[in-house]
């Protein structure tokens, strides 16, 4: 099969994903597209027979399909299990490299001690602390900084304008988008009459292999012990992970999630966007948390859980809020009919005995 | 009239907005200031007839007034339809040009293949990537990265710190705040087997013209086809733009509002302050939605929507939201008494027959 | 005692800290842990009697407890009122300076009429724009922007990649993080028909003494009047303050809160994560909002006030939310019931009478 980044053959993106071939093998696709704007030369999916019409319209040169939609187009095609999985592996196998050459750019600083390995990059304006380590094939992108003592593993991509404070440690393979900011202080201070006495934050940020963290998006680093984030975990934008938080491995995380200091979620969550999770609870392996939704406790057991509260139009949500200020005295008149009702009753029931 | 950012007369100022003058048309104008704080040389503005104690008080030298205030002052005044409109354009008039000097600074690194206009200005230490292009009069500020292939119009500010990934363009007259991320990977993975696939996001980021993006505001590339936010749009800070997402023309939006993939947002909407927006769903033009509100599914019709619940002291807070959490037995109470109830007025009606 | 960052005798750490002694004074502790990972050379701490299990398992060389626990160790220890405070000022006395040394590095761009202390330092890749003033022993960190006119105080650590924008003020001895951007525009557009006319941003951002601003948070300039964060404020990560908002001194503000425009907080306040304060309204002092409480309207009396509403299991929840949407009606029914009561009181009271 051709190079990663250049055209393939149809019969040869099937066989790759060990998917069933129907019509012209021969056909070369160079990128993949959506069902509506894909044309020649491009390749696009359905995930679900509802997509049916859609497909109908479709002018890809191949689609990928599931069983159930085999034979619902002559257009060539991949029939496989979960098209979306085919399609994420047929878009990395098309991606060209954007990667920047490996070398240091002149404007970089790399302070002494640093050790940067032979392939990797260092972009313009670039900064790497001192005793920094950048492993193999990995980019720093222009304008990023690597604080001291940092270690960044093998293959990772950070992206431009990213921040490393000092000491913190990167596995293989991961991806960091411009803005994140690892390993700043943790929010801690002791009262001392009406002042705040801020504690310094000694702990360290360590990152496992295959993670993904989201642009401007804040990991502070541990107060004593450290903050942890386990492989494969994929955080979007703009999330807040506070000092001595544990992500489990594979945990997918949506933009705006903010988790306080010191809790530990388990491996195999997904959390939606705009949720709150309470400091020092615990969330278990294999639950999913609703968008917005505001973890106050821990989650002991796996599942769904959701506290959102959807919008209405105004006139009709400001009659409903007036009363969610009001709950306890609604359910006292309620309690006080039931008392009353049962009273009724015993009056009404007395004559009829 | 004298120059832009230079003291201006108050009648000079009357006839460019088109207002009513009154009172001395001689008085120089240098600086807009708020009623509390102005004083010689400046000029204030009161919108509401309600703020008239404060006009009274008022030290400026001019203030610009509604018709209903029209007499209501012995400062010399400029009388008009709309003074908050005309504030700001007073405002503007007065605003002494902050811009960089047009060139490149020495230490900005340009790569080969770009284009910068003469009169635009590239800050110190800012990147411009393979092939990218900035329009006239733009000015790309110290420390900003413009990724390969970038496209910025004419007379933008982009300002300090700020990143645009590769391939994203840029209208004219748009400005954009110190560290936003423009163009970063959506948040796209495919399962597979417990872990997550990479979907590589090659879409882009296409702004329109006279669009404002607020400082650390995240709008990510889209999957296939392009994030689209259309002309004069005007985003506050931290706010998260999801892969796909199109916002439509003129709409404006507050802080920390969250927009999820995919999600379509009519024209000439204004969308409060940490809202949310489910992703996949549609909003019709002219919709406003209040701060915080939590919008789960499509609107379709303009309008005030609304989901906000607000705080209250704990102790009250406490009763209600324990109620919040048993609703439905509650609701399961109340249906029971009217079952009750019902049953009673039976017996009751019976002797009466 | 011996100098700040280096190993200390615990007799030293007891006078320092004005507490008792028990047990061997001439232990060395060069570093602070945590109950669970302490070991030789480092010193631990409790705050509460509820932690004795953990004391007795904890292998430090000495720990801090409070008087109750005075006796429930053999561990050489300090006794005193207040142990977490005790820990940040021993963690603050044995934490190694990390400082960057003064100076301006060769690669960071100052503009003409820029004054820089002689013991500040200026990191790789700054900037320092015209007659800003950066004061005794602040240091700048690399990447950071500090806009024209801007003025720094003394000791004060701006970390990397901060941006001030022109003209902003910070006092003596203020710690600002990566990411966060000091000064941007405020968010204030004038209506005119369909399209929006910027209103300049002409105040500024005034920060004062000891103030502590977290990775990524963003305080927008003053309109007109200035944007003004009072001495010892500490402001967690990703928090919005938008313009002309004022912050009292002393008060302590989690992550992602947000303040609207033009809002007044009082002194000694705490705010939990992810509130959302309104604009225009007052806060007095010493008020504690719970976090993601959504505060509507101004708070006169001080306390504690909440508007959380925590999540459950979806299943249940969706019950609770139905009614939620239908509150209103709920109550009309509870209404109606009390009602036909009252009816069949008065039919049933009649006979006995």
């Amino acid at each position: 099969m051709a190079a990663k980044g250049t055209p393939q053959r149809l019969a040869d993106l099937a066989a790759y994903l060990g998917g069933e071939l129907s019509g012209d093998g021969d056909v070369l696709i160079s990128r993949v597209a959506s069902l509506e704007s894909a044309g020649s030369g491009e390749i696009s999916f359905v995930t679900h027979a509802r997509h049916r019409t859609a497909l109908d319209r479709c002018r890809a040169s191949a689609v990928i399909v599931p069983q159930a939609l085999a034979e619902a187009t002559d257009t060539p095609r991949i029939v496989c299990r979960d098209p979306y999985l085919a399609y994420a592996r047929i878009a990395q196998l098309l991606d060209p490299e954007s990667r920047p050459a490996p070398g240091i750019h002149p404007s970089a600083v790399i302070e002494s001690g640093a050790r940067i390995a032979a392939d990797a990059g260092v972009g313009a304006g670039a900064y790497v602390g001192y005793g920094a380590v950048i492993g193999a094939r990995s980019t720093v992108g222009p304008g990023t900084q690597i604080g001291d003592g940092c270690s960044v593993g093998e293959g990772c991509v950070i992206h431009a304008r990213v921040t490393l404070y000092r000491g913190c440690v990167i596995g293989d393979r991961s991806v960091i988008h411009s803005g994140a900011v690892i390993g700043a202080d943790g929010f801690g201070f002791a009262p001392d009459r009406g002042t705040w006495v801020k504690i310094p934050q000694t702990g360290r940020v360590v990152i496992g292999n295959d993670v993904e963290i989201g642009a401007n998006t804040t990991i502070d680093r541990g107060a004593l012990d450290d903050t942890v984030i386990e492989d494969g975990v994929k955080l979007d934008n703009q999330i807040q992970v506070a000092h001595n938080v544990r992500i489990g491995a594979h945990t997918a995380i949506a933009a705006m999630t903010g988790i306080a200091g010191s809790a530990k979620i388990g491996r195999h969550c997904m959390i939606g966007g705009a949720a709150r999770i309470m400091g020092h609870i615990t969330i278990v392996d294999r639950v999913q948390i609703a968008a917005t939704s505001f973890v106050a406790k821990s989650i002991n057991e796996p599942g769904n859980y959701s506290g959102a509260v959807p919008a209405a139009p105004s006139a009709e949500w400001l009659r409903n809020a007036a009363w969610l200020k009001n709950l306890g005295k609604l359910a006292a008149r309620v309690k006080d009919l039931e008392r009353r009702l049962a009273a009724v009753r015993t009056d009404n029931d007395g004559p009829t005995t």
